[in-house]
């Protein structure tokens, strides 16, 4: 968000009622010291339910936001954009304790790199204070990743403008009809029209996403 | 930095003459759209000169920060936190387009994880509007970074409060007089007293520091 955002910021939290949950997609990650402060700010000063975090520093700065009573971080696993292409869906051998004499590997002995970050990232936390963001143009990788974090909600952006399918990251990753799924739709509502009447149109794009994801509901809540 | 820090922070930027090189240490690192945004408040907004990115989400997150004249992206390679074991230094085998039948790999086929960064984002910009962060504590990885990357700054945090040597990282990592190393310290300078006469004792540390950096550029001078 730009720097003046940050008044319009306090602002249109305070519009927004209480009971509804508010996350900070600020994508922090700091020194320990530094990310103490930003969870500070955003939990305390701000009181944002949820803050997303950029994992590349490890343990240390992101332990900070998982000490809040009720809050949430929100981890950066498999993200919605072309660039997850460059780290994240690198794929690596990791067995590379048995190296000094040199080793036979094959091609089930190679991970992803978000596949290592979902693993030791789910350690330092647990399913009541920690999500993943898994982006929903990743379809064909949500299978896997519900079987590494069976018990994360994960927060979905890339439906809408991105052009991920509501519908296959549903199928997929739902777990049951408590959902397992925070599907975020930003652009496709918020610039919905350009016309004086925006309210109106934003208003029924968001109603349509929501229609659409109640059925998905629907049908998981039957089966389970 | 928190919230209200903003407005803080115009006002600090504002106070600095114009010829000091000013950087953001924000780490910021979003899909193209936002980083595009980030960049324009940093750059333009604040007039910062350079800011810190996190690399985790790729190139399109990294671009946005590379497209203004003059201005430089200062990307994290290998930080000077105890969680830069975690992902930053595990240790990967990266041959894996070969696989289909197996491979037999040794243990100079292995990389770091950060080695991975550095010569990616490397090819994204150039050593005149790119550096990377490579943390003091890190001193016995300096020689083999500095192959990696053998004509980027380096802003280098881990002087002082983190316990990195500015002597260790000063032999092995200046190119020449014109440096290539930005010294970073903040926690030794900012918190050398907490008396009413603080200004006196952070300008004795930061003056401390700043001889003994250029009594190693001169050695470097006179060398090359």
């Amino acid at each position: 968000m730009g720097v003046q955002g940050w008044q319009a910021l306090e602002k249109t939290v305070d519009y927004i009622p209480p009971e509804h949950f508010k996350i900070a997609d600020a994508k922090r990650g700091d020194i320990g010291n530094s990310s103490g402060q930003y969870a500070k700010a955003f939990f305390e000063t701000l009181n944002f339910d949820a803050i997303t975090i950029a994992p590349y520093m490890g343990e240390d700065s992101v332990k900070p936001f998982l000490e809040y009573e009720g809050k949430w971080a929100i981890v950066l696993g498999l993200t919605s954009n072309a660039g997850a292409k460059d780290f994240e869906l690198q794929k690596f051998v990791t067995k590379t304790d048995l190296l000094d004499e040199g080793i036979h590997i094959e091609k089930h002995d190679t991970k992803f790199l978000y596949e290592i970050v979902l693993e030791n990232v789910s350690k330092w936390g647990n399913p009541n204070n920690l999500m993943f963001v898994i982006g929903a143009t990743q379809a064909e990788e949500f299978e896997n990743i519900r079987q590494i974090t069976p018990e994360h909600f994960y927060l979905v952006p890339g439906i809408g403008a991105q052009g991920g399918s509501l519908k296959d990251i549903s199928e997929m990753a739902m777990i049951d009809d408590e959902c397992g799924l925070l599907v975020n739709v930003s652009r496709a509502i918020i610039y919905a029209s350009d016309t004086e009447n925006f309210s109106h149109s934003a208003r029924g794009a968001a109603t349509q996403y929501q229609q659409e994801m109640s059925r998905y509901l629907k049908r998981i809540g039957t089966y389970s």
